[in-house]
């Protein structure tokens, strides 16, 4: 069973109307009313030790920020502000005192920098891994909440940052090129310096809140929301909640040149990197083309970059990929190509 | 180190204040500003198979069910009443779809019950064990929330209901006397009758939601919270938490006669099973003896025995037990006796 065919299971089985629910199962959080004005965002990720990290290159500190930083990146999808945060830790009965007073020092320091607090949760014995689930509560004006639904045809489609450093830093781990390394609690400074920034985006990446923000405020965004399963997968969920299709274009992929010291090192993969690698936690959206220079200037801001990879189509065609160059006629589907955890 | 010395390092790591805020961790749920005379009351609880279920007995609609009961108990037990849900559901890759579907009807079935949605969550894949976290989302009038801190020297203590059941009926299948019991999904009928209600209490919990709400909007309860980890643990808890000490009678303690059936089966742990066995999920509370009578009201209106087991005493006196009888002069400290995750 694919993954989000377990979700739509899910879905199917609750009542999806209630009093106070603005929008449930399907879009990066769920939606309800605060007061007159505002809605809360809520979210909540689980990362489980050897299948969404691995202690043995991962150090404790980072773990903790990675937590914070993945749930919070949802929020940042809808346009939220994070406010409070959930914790439920799952421990193995010897667990490590030191790595888990450094892991709860990254979760508050991560707290911090977005601007949220710990406020609960739970703490169990877990059989033999580690196992953390976070829960974020996110607030936002109820008018400014951007949604995956909303995407029209002849949309632009932008993407935040860089594309694949993540996975490409995940990669350079697992081949064990990146065994032996040291356990590094602050930067990636000790790595080859030309994978130094891949090895930070899958250690330690940053949710794009102020951008998520800017651009919810901005009022000129149709849908959006982060890249964590690979541009592949969430293009296609987005597609598939706004009711359109996508073609992008493979030579606006951003980030190939930042990859290609990677790519020397562990092998030609840029092209999986990006569009399937995954957890990339920048943000996916779509704007009518109109709005292009606002959303330049607004990202600019923010200095961040952000890209027009491609465009919105008709529902009948597709999540596609086209080439360049003397390919440029040649389209392939790209739909839920991505990650998936129980594939 | 012990669950509660974990959990204090996290709060201790954590600033308890900021805005919206009510309450932060130490109590069963974070309490944060809705409106102006709401709150929301925030809760999450993890289980974990082999560590809090055995699938080789607990059926998953049950499990399902169970889910839910434990987490809206920490609602209940603060006199809210649960309104949404969060569900994180970790599976092992190759995961059976029947047993998934089933638990689904469970947890579904349970927030119907109890008047919650479920609105949202993630799946992600476990190593070995399943693995869920549920975070629940409860709702009160601001004024009428009841805290672990509170109570006074002088109160009465109360439980709800029987103790120790779900203790005895874990015993049942944990000496194997129930292995090979038909797994079923809606009763408890074709186990001994004498100890049904004791594997009722284990496998199918139900969270005391009506009679919560009823004490917090009477206005004369001083302190509460559910029953998990057997009443010589959590009472000193609220006994921390109000800075207070507690006296128990042992012959007051509810449930020692239908626990009779089990002691004559399973050996004679009776004292065991209700001080320190846990998952209760019962209400314990304190009150003014001059409110006794309104209480005893409230209860049978609810259709729920309730029961004095106790007095408040001043914070030196820590949580003892009194014997009965001939005995009557002997007290035992039972401080923090009862289940920890990681003893």
């Amino acid at each position: 069973m694919k993954e989000r065919d377990l979700i739509q299971h899910i879905k199917e089985l609750t009542t999806q109307k209630a009093d106070g629910l603005v929008q449930g199962i399907g879009d990066d959080c769920a939606v309800v009313t605060k007061d007159q004005e505002n809605v809360w965002l809520l979210t909540m990720d689980t990362l489980v030790e050897s299948v969404h990290f691995d202690c043995s290159w991962h150090p404790p500190y980072l773990v903790g920020r990675k937590a914070v930083s993945v749930n919070v990146s949802d929020i940042a999808a809808m346009g939220g502000k994070p406010v409070f945060v959930l914790l439920s830790l799952g421990l193995p009965k010897n667990f490590d005192p030191e790595w888990v007073s450094t892991f709860n020092k990254g979760i508050n320091e991560a707290c911090s920098q977005y601007g949220c607090l710990l406020i609960g949760g739970d703490t169990v014995c877990s059989p033999e891994k580690v196992s953390l689930t976070l829960t974020l509560i996110g607030e936002s004006p109820q008018d400014q909440v951007v949604y995956r639904h909303g995407a029209c045809p002849g949309d632009n489609i932008w993407v935040s940052g860089a594309l694949g450093y993540a996975a490409a830093g995940l990669d350079y781990f697992r081949t064990g090129k990146g065994h032996g390394a040291p356990c590094l609690y602050e930067t990636s400074s000790q790595y080859p310096s030309e994978i130094a920034p891949c090895i930070t985006a899958h250690l330690d990446p940053e949710a794009r809140t102020g951008l998520g923000k800017a651009l919810a405020q901005a009022g000129c965004i149709h849908a959006m929301m982060d890249l964590s399963d690979g541009l592949a997968t969430d293009l296609a969920h987005l597609c598939q909640q706004s009711e359109v299709g996508a073609r992008i274009a493979a030579d606006k992929l951003p980030g190939s040149t930042g990859l290609a010291a990677a790519a020397s090192l562990l092998g030609e993969k840029r092209r999986d990197w990006m569009l399937t690698g995954g957890e990339d936690y920048e943000l996916l959206f779509t704007a009518s083309p109109q709005d292009n220079e606002k959303i330049i200037e607004i990202a600019a801001r923010q200095s961040i970059r952000v890209n027009p990879v491609g465009i919105i189509t008709e529902p009948s065609q597709g999540v596609v990929l086209q080439e360049c160059g003397p390919d440029a006629d040649r389209e392939q589907s790209i739909t839920f190509q991505g990650f998936d955890h129980f594939s």
